[in-house]
């Protein structure tokens, strides 16, 4: 059982993107992030689904969360106006310590060590220098080690 | 719209429940993670999905996974024994700055902030001192903000 047995065919979104349309495929195929990738197709990061909130939400809201229950206007509004014109590259966080991607090869305890590591639900599965073939989330990873599918 | 009429019920996980329940809860349900609760049913934290897989990777190859690709016995084997006898509050990252948890009246811009600053897929829904009514997903969230549900 290698990577390549394990690995799904995934969305991929460009690093020119809108947030909106980020936002539109989490929220349309409950996934835990998407695989960005550049023109070529290559991994260049794994966007966690909670980091398309950050850019949206005003940031005296983030640091103090009980502000945001001053604010009386739908939602919806707020999410939007804050989305508009942004690029999923601009949700990125700074420091990219190399994003969670794994060889077809790997075996499954590999995978397991780099979404531990990684602290991420969503490995991307690439050979070195090439375009991604498919994504593996923890729930597939789980399922594969207690053997319950 | 507030937590409350967000909130679903979310399966909740003991401190002392051992480390395989939570993982088959993961996986059986596909979910982002779990709420632990104290003995009153007080949320305690929340459990990232990849924090169960930490225990149970030997040390050396979650700092350097490719040593996983060495270990030829399966790896549902190194997880079971990784897995035995250990208890969901060793699973807790040591530095736990409060739970992401919000009160039943929380606005949605303020569930959202939450995630966003605790980084969490999940949300425990709670008033004050008291035991977890739901939980509120990323998932949920981005289509109450989308408009798309």
């Amino acid at each position: 059982m290698r990577a390549k047995d394990l690995a799904v065919p995934f969305p991929t979104i460009a690093l020119d993107a809108p947030v909106l349309e980020a936002a539109r495929l989490l929220a349309g195929h409950n996934l835990p992030g998407l695989i960005v990738v550049d023109a070529a197709g290559r991994p260049v990061a794994v966007l966690p689904g909670t980091q398309v909130l950050r850019l949206v939400i005003p940031g005296y809201c983030r640091e103090d969360p009980t502000l945001a229950r001053m604010i009386d206007e739908p939602s919806a509004d707020v999410f939007l106006r804050g989305a508009e014109g942004r690029s999923v590259a601009e949700l990125l966080p700074r420091e990219q310590p190399g994003p969670p991607v794994v060889e077809p090869q790997a075996t499954v305890l590999e995978v397991a060590a780099v979404m531990a590591q990684k602290r991420s639900p969503l490995v991307a599965v690439a050979a070195r220098g090439a375009a991604v073939t498919g994504g593996i989330t923890l729930d597939a990873l789980l399922d594969r080690m207690l053997g319950t599918a």
